[in-house]
């Protein structure tokens, strides 16, 4: 997907700020910006925006965002790039910012993987947890089985539920996804087995009643203690998941797909060679305005650092804040930014006038 | 509406966790505080819910918190209110805090004028500006105009258009709800006078560029650099405003309401003798735990402060994350808060099997 980059890049785009990563922090952070009058151009290696909210869990329901009792992953991402849109952002996607200078003045530049060159007032970076790729169980030939598609061989994450109708679902983990996804395709699945290599599951405890009352209910099979050890199928279909005991005594589960989480492998790739201080893949920031080491950069959501951080898509959203803020006086330091209250302010387009 | 506190109070109320304040961030810190699996009762001087968004501006557009592209104050209370109701706050109205005193071991102990006592691990102070009142303009016999009910008399803020229509509209003050309900009741009423003693006003700029146009179009009359000098009507209805320029020169403006907009005066009342470090009416605070200067007491929203605070009701709900884990830390010092991603969280109903 990435290009190699260019050695002499045709043009350079001037702005304010330049926001490294389309997932739903980077997008407040382009409302935020444009509150303080600040124009933003966004880079995401992902091809669509919203990050892993749409990569990965599209349908999965988050209760945690203030006002939303619950919403979807993929109509948070909605209403965000809604949200963004009076500000005129500029989206560069499928491509990675592969270089990141001191430019003139205290200003920076940056190269990305498809050739193109920004000159920033500011840079926001709201990369998550980096480029991310599930981790692999070190099955043999389990390359063969990823490429079938949703519901068919293996698969890393579901990003709709109709692909399982009808299916015989393994699925292997023990954390939040492998549990949540096991409830979630019960009535719809032929069959659902669930597979942990320990008899105890790091999931929330109202997940863990419900998944009790599955298993009691005969609606999901819980294989415990055991670990995957091979595939059997042909090149075009999975038919069964071998398992191992502690004992290494063996068991064929039927499977027409293998649903693995196992969590990500996140690579922050070049943000660890521009000079920032990282620390446990955590870029460090003054938690009130964001600034990282270096003058003018700023990191927001999960890839920023800092004494009693909780990973909350909400957190990130109260960073984005501080960091256009703080934009916009690294940026400006000669005008400042006029306190507004939040239900006073308004957005550039006339709305207003006439609403009823 | 505030009782005098009984001297012998029947019965003391055992919580974790009581959260002073019911608007938007004491809200949103019952949901964090049942995450975390801690129990709060909520006071509040109001009689209903909501805060200055249900007593002061229900029907104000928000555009500010995230994932709302615009949100009325009201819904956003609606919201607010069913995210918390599945941890089953209580909540004691028409009351506030009298007395906050240290009790046994590391718990506080709380009076309400009401006389009620509670004996609460933890306390969240989300009291916003503190009880809250309009500021009056010095005019003579005002009272009697204010209490003629909307749209007629004195008003001192719009809970809804209706009452408007039709009428004589006097607006003063320079600020943005002086000028945003100008813009707002400039369709509705009969005339819409705005009176300031600047010619120039405090208001978000794009809302300045749309007054410019209202101004123009004959909308909006405006009368500056004025200041309020009278009230001219009988006992049940209000007939004139008289304003005057820096000469003393007066004018009559014909008016069925006079819309004043000179703020609140604020007042934090009995907060101001707990003991509590107070800088600027705002309560100091630690940005990532709110942790006040005293154990066990932690400061959300527009009354807490820190360096770089921005009074966002976005960022009183990170506060509110904030404080609930340190709440629970505080009450459970012995209990580690698992970590939990915000999209695995749960709520304490079964909504995750059988969704579709």
């Amino acid at each position: 997907m990435e290009r190699t980059p260019k050695l002499t890049p045709a043009e350079t785009t001037k702005t304010d700020v330049v926001i490294i990563g389309a997932g739903p922090v980077g997008l407040f952070a382009v409302f935020q910006c444009g509150m303080a009058g600040l124009r933003c151009h966004v880079i995401d290696t992902l091809a669509q925006i919203g990050g892993q909210c749409t990569a990965l869990y599209p349908e999965k329901p988050i209760y945690d965002i203030p006002g939303f009792p619950q919403i979807s992953a993929a109509d948070l991402i909605t209403n965000l790039t809604a949200q963004a849109r009076p500000f005129d952002p500029i989206y560069h996607l499928s491509q990675s910012v592969c270089a990141l200078r001191k430019g003139r003045r205290s200003r920076w530049s940056l190269l990305t993987s498809a050739g193109q060159q920004f000159d920033a007032g500011a840079v926001i970076i709201a990369a998550g947890v980096g480029a991310f790729a599930p981790r692999r169980p070190p099955l043999d030939g389990i390359e063969t089985y990823e490429s079938l598609g949703p519901g068919r061989g293996v698969n890393y994450w579901v990003r709709e539920r109709e692909p399982y109708r009808g299916k015989r679902v393994v699925i292997a983990g023990g954390g939040d996804s492998a549990v949540d996804w096991a409830l979630n395709l019960a009535d719809l699945a032929k069959s659902v087995t669930l597979v942990h290599r320990r008899a105890r599951f790091r999931a929330h405890e109202a997940s863990l009643d419900q998944l009790r009352r599955a298993v009691d209910g005969a609606h999901i099979d819980l294989v415990v203690p055991y670990q995957l050890a091979g595939l059997i199928g042909g090149p075009d279909d999975l038919t069964a998941v071998i398992v191992e005991d502690l004992d290494g005594d063996s068991r064929h589960l039927p499977a027409d797909v293998l649903l693995s989480f196992f969590g990500l492998s996140q690579k922050l790739g070049p943000i660890n060679d521009w000079g920032l201080e990282i620390d446990k893949k955590r870029i460090g920031i003054d938690p009130t305005t964001a600034q990282t080491n270096l003058p003018g950069i700023y990191a927001i959501g999960d890839i920023a650092g800092y004494p009693h951080k909780q990973k909350l898509i909400l957190t990130g959203f109260s960073e984005a804040a501080f960091a256009a803020e703080a934009a916009h006086g690294h940026i400006h330091p000669d005008r400042p930014l006029r306190f507004q209250h939040s239900t006073s302010k308004g957005v550039p387009v006339p709305t207003l006038v006439g609403r009823s």
